[in-house]
């Protein structure tokens, strides 16, 4: 891979601790007043960073067999995989509550590992996020048609 | 601000081209194979880095009375304005259409200026990211349910 032209850098907001029944995003410190107001909505979108996955062989991998259909190779631009040249995750996830003193984000599920840096919150704004009419490609046929209730939890990924 | 102990770097994939009735994102030649199959899907969401915003000083900013709700003093990480700690966007777009060859992606818009950096794209999966009970706050009753048709477009922000 030839090296990239321009850069840019983004830091961790905080980090992910798992609980038995939740999942808690640990906010620092310093990043806490930005949490205000968002205890409104409903769902927020965690940007998280998929640090085992940051290194130079999995950021020039750009096609895969997905597990889920073997059969297509696939383009990680078509896919969610981890595994990307910008490897910035982004998971809906049910908001059960907000402490903006203590600086943790509690949300049902998050398919990120223990200590995971999260780099951005945004809530979910149906205006900007859900589309009415989506559609996915035929080898897909059978997805569900919306996020589970609880979210999109943990997959362990082999390593 | 104090100097973050950590920092992680991603990298452009590509840029904003607008045309007059479509958004173009020319991805450049390095990353046109992460595009296979992205062009069965009939959304995608656009990851990309929001760089007038992108100086110390934006970046520091925490807080704001937004432009649709001004009496209410909101954290960042409740609003999508591009000023916020770390300025990577996502917009979810209606694909148009996908040229894996030549690398051009069209969109039918895209709030984000000509020439800016593309740093990732994914799929727009109903499973992950469409939801279906999501609330927003009192103060923003009466904003649409659903994304409109073609989807979010450029709002010139002041500068």
């Amino acid at each position: 891979m030839s090296t990239p032209k321009e850069k840019f850098e983004i830091y961790p907001i905080g980090s992910v601790s798992r609980a038995e029944n939740s999942v808690q995003l640990q906010i620092d410190e310093m990043y806490r007043p930005a949490l205000k107001e968002l205890d409104g909505f409903s769902h927020v979108m965690v940007f998280w960073w998929a640090e085992r996955f940051a290194t130079p062989e999995y950021r020039q991998m750009l096609t895969c067999n997905p597990p889920y259909a073997p059969e297509h190779l696939t383009g990680m631009f078509a896919t969610r995989s981890p595994i990307r040249p910008n490897p910035v995750m982004m998971t809906t996830c049910k908001l059960l509550g907000v402490d903006e003193e203590k600086g943790v984000v509690r949300v049902a599920d998050l398919d990120a590992f223990e200590g995971t840096p999260v780099v951005d919150l945004k809530a979910y704004f149906p205006v900007c996020d859900r589309v009415r009419e989506a559609h996915i490609p035929e080898w897909l046929a059978g997805w569900p048609e919306w996020m589970p209730e609880a979210g999109i939890g943990l997959e362990e990924y082999e390593s």
